[in-house]
């Protein structure tokens, strides 16, 4: 079986927490052709448990993010299931052993991936949804010379306190089944990936998605138990638990600043974005809300703050799931691509 | 050892599910003294796991809720532990086997312990935090005479389907624990018991709570962790899993119309609740935002909405935690009697 992706290989790649990852594999795709001044390359990682066919909506003829103009690259992130994860790594580092990676690893990876396999030395745009929309930030302040533009919706830069709290209840769900054997499970701990997936359910959409019952009379479920029974528990239950662990610790500890470059000052890097940035938050997120998007412009030098003005809860943003959030999104990106 | 409360007897209490509890108790404590007139009673229902002595807060010389002026009842809510529940109902009804309770059951319940017990025939104000409001709500429809004044504050008429959504992820996550054994659990399911308790972190405080930093700030823990282990696992490991599972379903099942008198016409519920109301959401609660108030006013004949204006989400109207929200809480409750 032909693979629809490609695989970078990066060698020993050391991560910040101390680990080495031997052979370990970056999975891409890629979208249109590098043009021979390579300077047509946008950067669009993944999120949250998502891979890069999960990003693809955003990509297409006509749209801002258009295969016939740019070079689109979707870089999986560690984790994932196809780049480097506890699911797919040999031992010794497999399964719960598999190394805390950070934001800063992700970028790293993919800096290697874009400098060395295509030999690109500027990116035009990085853009991403909720954790691909870290890894927006991340880049800008990890290489702030290296791009235009960035467009990190319904993400931040840091991962806040109230967000670290929601992921907490996202965790103690899935590993409170005894089933997951402290990641060491012999078979899928089913019961736990569905308790995630019902804590899960009630943050990705907002009070006004649940309250105008969008989940019956937009996305056409039968009723809200279909609803977090088919959308919900059957979103998770295919996802290896500790690849969902490695991402969730990924997310908690977010932050543009927790590296060498930054020691942790989060203004001193969001300060050093020099990138044109469009933030765009989710109007109604009830985990990336506005306020936060809001500090992170107010300390950027170059930034628009630009809430997405949907309902739909943290999913305005992504992957594709209200046509019109699509759409408000790709006008937004093509008015950023013009400038 | 002397109880600091009171049990009446319910005798064959029959519940709207189908069961009869027989036997059955409704524990409640009083303060103050009921006047000659009996004109002096104050109603004032306890919330989701809350026992009496979790209401006290609302009590006390000088306050609105003056034991010296008035004399006030709480009646604990059925499965909250004190009141007959799964963990103190006897075989055959006991643990799981105990009934779903709706709160028409916990209002007809009370109304017998205020009519038979005291001979009481009017109530001056009912009042009541969360579930409390809840049960504040299903008095004003379901005896419309009997009262002069409601003021339900941080609680709805009927569960909002995102709000059930919410109590669904606190469910999954209790019940991922094999320990909890479908209920019939012979030792306290704590892993589970923690999990609900993270699960509900994210959702008792709000975004702004967090990100201002009150858990360590006002409320004097050592760090975010602090905050989950000792304030969040240390309220939900003492109670009863059951007992839990019991009040949650009263909770996702709240809908002050479920009955024969309304029939499920919730408008119609709403519209014949004659008691002047005082309708206080909190301004920053995540699972009953202001809006699902704004409609039960709008469609109540004497109501006025008033938002907690605090940071405290669901925690600004209970129980005590933010003494600015208690002080502007008890003067809201004044000018209310004073009417």
């Amino acid at each position: 079986m032909k693979l629809d992706y490609e695989i970078f290989d990066l060698g020993d790649f050391s991560v910040q927490s101390g680990a080495t990852l031997r052979d370990c594999k970056l999975a891409y795709k890629t979208f249109g052709t590098l043009n021979a001044a390579k300077d047509n390359v946008i950067l669009y990682p993944t999120w949250y448990s998502g891979q890069h066919y999960e990003n693809e909506w955003l990509v297409g003829e006509g749209m801002a993010l258009d295969p016939a103009k740019y070079f689109i690259i979707i870089p999986n992130m560690l984790g994932n299931g196809l780049s480097s994860s506890p699911s797919n790594y040999p031992e010794p580092y497999n399964g719960p052993r598999f190394p805390d990676i950070t934001a800063y690893d992700n970028v790293r990876a993919q800096h290697k991936l874009v400098t060395e396999k295509f030999g690109i030395e500027h990116i035009r745009l990085v853009t991403g949804w909720s954790m691909g929309a870290l890894q927006t930030f991340q880049w800008g302040a990890q290489y702030p010379d290296m791009m235009d533009l960035i467009a990190p919706f319904c993400g931040s830069a840091k991962c806040s306190r109230h967000n670290f709290v929601f992921l907490e209840g996202v965790k103690a769900a899935l590993t409170a089944d005894a089933a997951w054997n402290e990641g060491w499970y012999t078979s899928k701990p089913a019961r736990g990936l569905r308790a995630a997936a019902r804590v899960y359910a009630g943050w990705g959409f907002s009070q006004a998605f649940y309250r105008e019952k969008l989940d019956l009379e937009a996305l056409g479920y039968s009723s809200l138990e279909d609803f977090l029974v088919a959308f919900w528990e059957g979103f998770f239950l295919p996802k290896d638990a500790n690849n969902l662990l490695t991402m969730l610790w990924t997310w908690q500890n977010g932050d543009i600043s927790a590296n060498e470059i930054y020691k942790g000052d989060f203004k001193a890097a969001l300060g050093a974005i020099k990138a044109k940035a469009l933030v765009m938050p989710g109007q109604t997120d009830l985990y990336f809300p506005p306020e936060d998007s809001q500090f992170e412009v107010a300390n950027m030098p170059n930034a628009t703050f630009l809430p997405i003005p949907s309902i739909w809860g943290h999913f305005a943003g992504g992957p594709g799931t209200n046509p019109a959030d699509v759409k408000w999104l790709d006008d937004q990106l093509k008015g950023l691509l013009a400038s």
